[in-house]
């Protein structure tokens, strides 16, 4: 008996001894595999998951071998052989508990019948597999209950491998198994606007991850586990430098490190892109121009293209940013941004890449409407554009604002592949210190109607290449990475990165759903925690608009690095970079008129929606004043008139803060109290940065409304000429150089 | 027997659960309390601890329980309680194998005799005790062994813990001790040169760890492991801002998250120092003028400080760079160096407060050797500074070249403190990448002989103090350190960031002891791991003035970033920035003469060092292009030409770097796979950039010297053009925004 407790004893040391010191810091994102402590499950996985046979070859199998491995020694508890062989044996004998992961060929199954080959549910099923797919059966032979997942591709059987494993991670029945999962869209991309100087434009998680001063020689471990990290959520590819681009990248001495990089992705299924610098022939060619009809220029594009397969065999194209604030592109040329894209299109399609053309653009001369001018210039570019050409789209028309209507452009390029762009980086959305969930974001932007097709015809319908039945889709979201331990700084904004991901691959995931799955994996399965946490996420980006930008408003952020409320700017390089362009706010009301009285934007949408949001009786009342300018007493649904409804929407919003610190404070010892601690000072600071905003821009807005603030609110604590003092000169994102 | 099995089982699961994916990264520096794994040692060390008393009270006293239980979990593998209580009571009684820790007041031991009271040696060894000391001395009452280990201050308690742990984590003996330990210095600081938006100036580990734009909201985990780690080796205050100065960390807004910052490392017996831009009166103040003589720019420098002490009750003081490369200063204003230092040093002494003032000072108009002109102006201000200013003194008299002669400043202000300022981040060493170990260096300018007071009068002793007997003393390094997981970048630049803090504490400790603690500690304590390990260490500073700047040539490095070799720089802001005005290479020889026939700068050494580095013959070749300018066939004590000793030199260096690979492979196995590989990797870019060194200051320097590179030697891989056409623009630590 002493010698048993002495092994206790010692079995205890070992417990202490290892985990002394390892403070939870949120650098394992969702990729937890902590051993699952409910004993009944536990119990049940572990009949569940006796042996795994892996058949296939390739480094992405040898991937999945180690992550099954760790998978189950953390989640279950104990070691679970991973028998990895290629193709398949005649005689499969399979133990009751086994879990076949297996690549297939485009016939289905090559397998001897007790692997399946006897479904026909199976047989149909693979018959649908796309190439990154996968499908999961559970089946029963002889008594043996026996789990088969098939794909076609070794990117497919890593997708399995981490789907299986989050079944396992969120508690999910692994026993009845009948899906088949297809990636909804082609190309699901990060886009970093990351600088050779390790500056990230609008990065809020510190420095870029990418070390290039180092690289080649010294690859950081980081780039695998942000590998893992992607493909674990079925990003597919990654842009590596800012659109707003630098054409050293493209040197020998560039590639040569991003070679490097490109060489740590590929067996994690993600192909590497960069951003084209449309006056590289000149900047680093010497040609007297970068005119894209140009023989010289179109030899030097294709030269360099050559150049950079040779270092970067599966190099997946360019991202490329043109002839908008400030870049070159070629109108400088008189080309047309078609003539542009197919220049490096053709060159890129020798080697099967692609290039993904951003319609952001809008001219320093014209002074159209900001909002109008993406589609002016695209939309008769529609049926111009060569195959391996997406034209990138942000989800709104003016950029990334709390909350805008769907972009015009959506629906209205129907011989044009669009890609959607959503922003992770929360540019305008509290940084890395605000909690906002931005799925609801997204989501609310995917199921727009855009009426292209009659009702029915969503955005997401555009995007996926459904609705114009499109050879490629895609959707890339910019991203919030940096060297910061966590990632991404804030705990949660881990889950706007994770909802990218997932959206990419299946648009019909609601936001809920994709919220919950990241909640289990990231903290915990404990229902008392997901419950009141989920609800917090999921009303955080409402909360956000409210003490924003309510009711339409935009753009009325501090000028350059957008931190804070600035509704009074009235003063930048162009007037439509200032606040007071985009609020219009007088004496009699509020709001851009964007009717026919007015810019007339509403009249770039399909005419359903074009009415509806035409009229302020029909207009939804939260993009009201994006389109409108009513009065200050004009009543609204609440029986408010607009002041008093703008009063209360950003007291909502700062009282939904307040509601999110109690959920959050209900928390406390349900998870680690490192990010339990971490959370909530972030949330005290997004409660103080919602007051200033409120305070800000109501004190603002009543010097034009002239009516008070109702008197059921507390006074604002600051006066407006304190809040126009504030400076914050230094906020992050926009790095300023003394 | 099965059931013993299985809890065995259970013991390895819970080993692999809770150890899975923690991959070994470096972020523990030198402070791991693994268990010890020779058992006979570990048995050893448990008989020798049983329980701790711990006789005090205060913050410090808790942090000294914690780190106790933590270190003993982790290197004895078991719980040993420590009962902290305030004071002694009249009867102790103390078993077998008791470590006492106690703060003593000045009267000596306020113990009952079983506290040590009856025993002599310990009556008058703490007697002797300083302020921040701690003395250990292991005892024998009634057949009990016992330690005692006493100290006057917390701070003194906080050291001793340390030690202690230091010498059971090096395996050290723990019960025979003797030990008397004071700081030879009293102001033990590291100087940051960060900036508000989280740059750092030639700071190679990624941005600033201050979060300036989070704080006080939020106060990163970091901040306290900083603290930790620089109390672990005796570092008591830290100047959190660039030396260039910015004025805006002394707003409310900045000092709100100074204070933050300060809150954290005060239990670990750290002060947060600031830099004083001089004009700040002018810039914050909006007075006129910051001349130091007007009555306004006093008052308002007394409120400020005033004020910053609210924040800050106990705020160091301030380091100031002023009339240097640009920063403003009291020669603006026709004032004085002392007139400047004086005026903040005066309301900084109703708080206790310090100025440390910067030597390193060189003017615009003057066109006299840069290397004379600290000398110049600081000698004949000797006695004109308050008795709580120091001047801080760079090692040499250029700017932490990879060698430098000692400044001649040291044993020149016989009535002014002195205080040594070191780099201790890699500025003109390779920056992050090369493994350059720089105790030895510094242990070089502190053994150097001024002859002030005739032989003997070491810099060591001007800067402790003890030639002048002067009543404040002080040792600064420019720190390492940034939001890199590992602290430093390289994981050996770790070394140097401990080796300040140790010879900051005790400047006769050789480079090879604070090696041979720092490799046991942060590493291992096997030999096959130690001995060659730290033969790098010891040699790697030799190896890199050798590839980079033999014989005495200085600054002959790249412009602007000062990466890479650059000996052909003659264009720039100021002749004394290029490298041409210092080598001085012609058809005849090469090098700066320093002596009567040149800018005479040996004349400011006494007499006998004046004498030998003013003889060629009798000048340490090391120095010798630094004082004299011989010509390419002047016969060197190995018998060589100087051309011909040049080419060895640096053919010795790259092969230095060789032997650096060769031993490090050898220790494969030895340690962890992460740091194995990367210093590895780091090893690998060493080498490359040590060949670029070699082959392009070799090419550049033959062009002069029309000689032959001897044919022993590999061919240069590149020609010189080559060497020049290299564009390192995004070179790290001199951030260049686009």
């Amino acid at each position: 008996m002493r010698f048993l407790l002495s092994i206790i004893f010692v079995q205890i040391l070992y417990i202490i001894t290892c985990c002394v010191a390892t403070a939870e810091d949120g650098y394992d994102l969702w990729l937890r595999y902590n051993k699952i402590t409910d004993q009944q499950l536990l119990e049940h996985y572990k009949s569940a998951v006796h042996r795994i046979e892996l058949k296939g070859s390739g480094p992405a199998v040898q991937i999945v071998k180690e992550e099954l491995e760790n998978g189950m020694k953390g989640l279950l508890g104990q070691i679970v052989p991973v028998n990895v062989s290629s193709g398949s044996s005649k005689n499969d004998t399979l133990q009751n508990g086994t879990i076949v992961f297996a690549i297939i060929d485009e016939n289905g199954i090559p397998f001897s019948d007790n692997l399946g080959g006897g479904f026909p549910e199976i047989r149909e099923k693979s018959a649908k597999l796309k190439d990154e797919g996968f499908l999961m059966k559970s089946i029963e032979i002889q008594g043996n209950n026996i789990l088969l997942i098939f794909a076609k591709s070794e990117a497919g059987i890593l997708y399995s491998a981490f789907h299986f494993l989050k079944l396992i991670q969120t508690h999910q029945n692994i026993t009845d198994l009948s899906v088949l999962e297809n990636p909804k869209t082609d190309y699901r991309l990060l886009n970093h606007w990351d600088n050779p100087d390790r500056t990230v434009e609008r990065g809020y998680a510190g420095f870029s991850i990418w070390e290039w001063h180092k690289l080649p020689g010294y690859v950081s471990p980081r780039y695998k586990d942000y590998a893992r990290a992607n493909a674990s959520v079925g990003i597919n590819g990654t842009v590596l430098t800012n659109v707003n681009a630098n054409a050293r990248v493209l040197t020998p001495q560039y590639l040569g490190k991003i070679a490097a990089i490109a060489d740590v992705l590929r067996p994690y299924a993600i192909k590497v892109y960069l951003t084209a610098r449309f006056s590289a022939p000149v900047e680093l060619g010497g040609l007297k121009t970068a005119d894209p009809l140009n023989k010289e220029v179109r030899n030097w594009w294709k030269t360099k293209i050559d150049e950079i397969y040779k270092y970067v065999p599966d190099f997946g194209g360019f991202l490329v940013k043109a002839n908008s604030e400030g870049q070159p592109g070629p109108q400088n040329y008189e080309r047309s941004h078609a003539e542009g894209a197919n220049m490096l299109a053709e060159a890129l399609d020798n080697h099967g890449g692609i290039v993904m053309w951003r319609a952001f653009v809008y001219s320093f001369d014209e002074n159209e409407d900001r909002a109008k001018q993406a589609y002016n210039e695209f939309k008769p570019l529609d049926g111009k554009f060569r195959d391996n050409v997406m034209v990138q789209v942000k989800n709104g028309p003016i950029d990334f604002q709390p909350r805008e209507p769907f972009h015009p452009l959506f629906g209205a390029m129907p011989k044009t592949p669009l890609m959607m762009e959503f922003q992770i980086t929360q540019e305008y959305l509290g940084f890395a210190t605000h909690l906002v969930y931005l799925a609801s974001m997204w989501k609310e932007c995917l199921e727009s109607d855009t009426y292209a097709k009659g009702e029915g015809s969503t955005v997401a319908t555009v995007i996926d290449g459904s609705l114009y039945n499109k050879n490629i889709s895609g959707m890339a979201g910019v991203s919030n990475i940096g060297a910061d331990r966590n990632w991404t700084g804030h705990p949660f904004a881990q889950s706007n990165w994770y909802a990218l991901g997932r959206l990419a691959w299946d648009h019909t995931l609601t936001e809920a759903e994709i919220a919950d799955e990241w909640l289990r994996m990231t903290f915990s399965n404990n229902k008392d925690f997901i419950a009141p946490v989920k609800e917090i996420m999921l009303f955080s980006r409402e909360a956000s608009v409210n003490y924003m930008t309510p009711l339409g408003l935009h753009h009325i952020m501090g000028e350059g690095h957008h931190y804070g409320p600035g509704p009074w700017v009235d003063q930048a390089a162009r007037e439509d970079w200032t606040s007071v362009y985009y609020h219009r706010a007088d004496e009699n009301g509020i709001g851009f008129d964007r009717t026919k009285t007015g810019s007339n934007a509403v009249s770039q949408y399909y005419k359903p929606v074009e009415e509806k949001f035409g009229d302020p009786g029909s207009c939804p009342e939260k993009f009201l004043l994006w389109f409108h300018h009513p009065d200050w007493d004009y009543t609204m649904n609440s029986g408010r008139t607009l002041w008093e409804e703008l009063c209360h929407k950003y007291y909502k919003g700062v009282s939904m803060v307040r509601d999110m610190q109690e959920k959050w404070n209900a928390a406390e010892g349900l998870i680690d109290r490192e990010r339990f601690v971490h959370v909530k000072s972030l949330l005290a600071i997004q409660l103080e940065e919602a007051e200033m905003w409120r305070n800000a821009c109501l004190l603002y807005f009543q010097q034009f409304s002239g009516r008070p603030i109702p008197k059921q609110y507390e006074k604002p604590s600051g006066s407006l000429e304190f809040y126009k003092k504030l400076d914050f000169r230094y906020a992050p994102g926009n790095l300023h150089c003394e």
